[in-house]
């Protein structure tokens, strides 16, 4: 067993997934939920995510040797005021925020350096939320992205093998970097998915559902997940996904010309280029 | 047994698959298949959606009660002029091509008054093609859409009964609203995903897929679809897709303005609404 007590502050689907998965593992032996609703408490340990719950962070990560923080990335930095008087030292503080750059620097101004810190970001999730939607299986075969600078290598050695016997498969990356990425590879999904579902909306139809296949489903999927959360997101991130959501404007507005313009031959290049690059990226079975 | 002889003409994923689910239903005795290709034969012979092929659409009606017309729309006027000089007096022509009005326009000009045709289009397919994509249950509990109004009753209770044998919902709809209505919910999410692959390819990332999770594979999905059934499509709904896409950019630009104007409760506004719309599309379970 890798470690003892793990708190989990903020149980929701992220931080009840990765509890549970580590019970199922047998590599954490208890969880401690930290929720501001009761509701959630109840949630947490009815689907075995938590074996207690407390609504104070800093009750909650006393005596535990691993803190999970799955709070909105903009709530991280209270959240590690508020624990940092109550960790042990040599606790791992781990998060598992979509954002890294201000996530990490928080963490070394303000957690010192008898605590160790990784930051931690699980491609995995859904558009539901909730301990309800609590998945044993969602890290399975998905990667896990680590910021493992201002890490000692013993507990990243620890956590790495956490992931590892939880099905996740590790990747070290720099803070900046994610964060450029992502907001190509995930905020930017983000925009494209709500600025359709937008049009859809005010497109004025009724009963569109009958008249839509896999395209609408898919396309608008993740319009359906939390507000706060992305909110945080793109509020942290407004560096690097405004580039990123200005590329997506000029990739409209080419449709828009080819089409309105009557330029098939260009709309044919768009078309073949978004289709070869989605095909390099998912390629056939 | 609702249909003797059935000639599809273009048997890739759409046309193959309707062929296989109604000869598994029992409902059609045989299937000639018409494709340019002789290895699209061979792949359609093999998967069971067609009894024989020809490369010859002329050649293929002969001795049909049915034609399923499955090539891209722009194609179909070509098509329906060819074979006309091959068609029984009473049999039942069908499509289906993802716009209609202007194929319900050809049919009734060219078609002439003693061959029935029935506009149709299924709300299926995958980003995937061609026959060796083919799968009977494709349609199962998916609407039919249906365009009748210049059909004789008798052939379209038919084909209703040929669509729910399959599994499948029929639905009326006019041409024309048809039209506008799928460039919303089918071609807009076509122009959403596109524009979001393209940005992503410009990106320049390298070895993105690692850094992805759910989002960009379900938002970029039906980027990977067929070019030059795309291409037929936005050329032949332009008037309706162009206002649609002209909504997707607004949406687009007002993600931006509210991120490059830090106006946060815009920013949660435009989140909360596309949340509300999605989730009301498709309740969780």
């Amino acid at each position: 067993m890798l470690f003892r007590r793990m708190a989990v502050i903020g149980i929701g689907q992220i931080g009840a997934s990765f509890a549970l998965a580590c019970k199922n593992a047998g590599e954490v032996e208890t969880v401690v939920g930290v929720a501001r609703s009761e509701e959630t408490h109840r949630i947490a340990i009815r689907v075995g995510a938590a074996d207690e719950c407390t609504t104070s962070a800093a009750e909650g990560v006393r005596n535990a040797d691993i803190v999970y923080l799955a709070v909105p990335v903009r709530t991280m930095r209270q959240v590690m005021t508020d624990i940092r008087p109550h960790l042990a030292p040599g606790t791992l503080v781990t998060d598992a925020g979509s954002t890294k750059t201000h996530i990490c620097e928080w963490a070394a101004e303000l957690l010192g350096p008898d605590v160790a810190f990784i930051g931690g970001h699980p491609m995995a999730g859904t558009e539901r939320h909730g301990p309800q939607s609590a998945d044993p299986t969602l890290f399975r075969e998905r990667t896990y992205l680590l910021c493992t600078a201002a890490s000692p290598a013993s507990l990243v050695d620890a956590f790495s093998e956490l992931l590892v016997a939880i099905g996740a498969v590790p990747i070290e990356v720099e803070p900046h970097r994610h964060d450029e990425i992502l907001a190509y590879s995930s905020h930017l999904a983000h925009i494209a998915a709500g600025a359709f579902t937008l049009a859809l909306e005010r497109s004025g139809i009724e009963d569109i559902q009958p008249f839509s296949a896999g395209g609408l489903r898919d396309t608008s999927r993740i319009a359906a997940a939390d507000v706060e959360m992305w909110r945080h997101i793109f509020r942290d991130n407004a560096d690097n996904v405004l580039p990123a959501a200005r590329q997506l404007r000029k990739a409209v507005d080419e449709f828009i010309s080819a089409i309105e313009s009557e330029d098939w031959e260009q709309l044919e290049r768009l078309l073949t280029s978004a289709r070869d690059y989605r095909r390099s990226l998912f390629p056939f079975q």
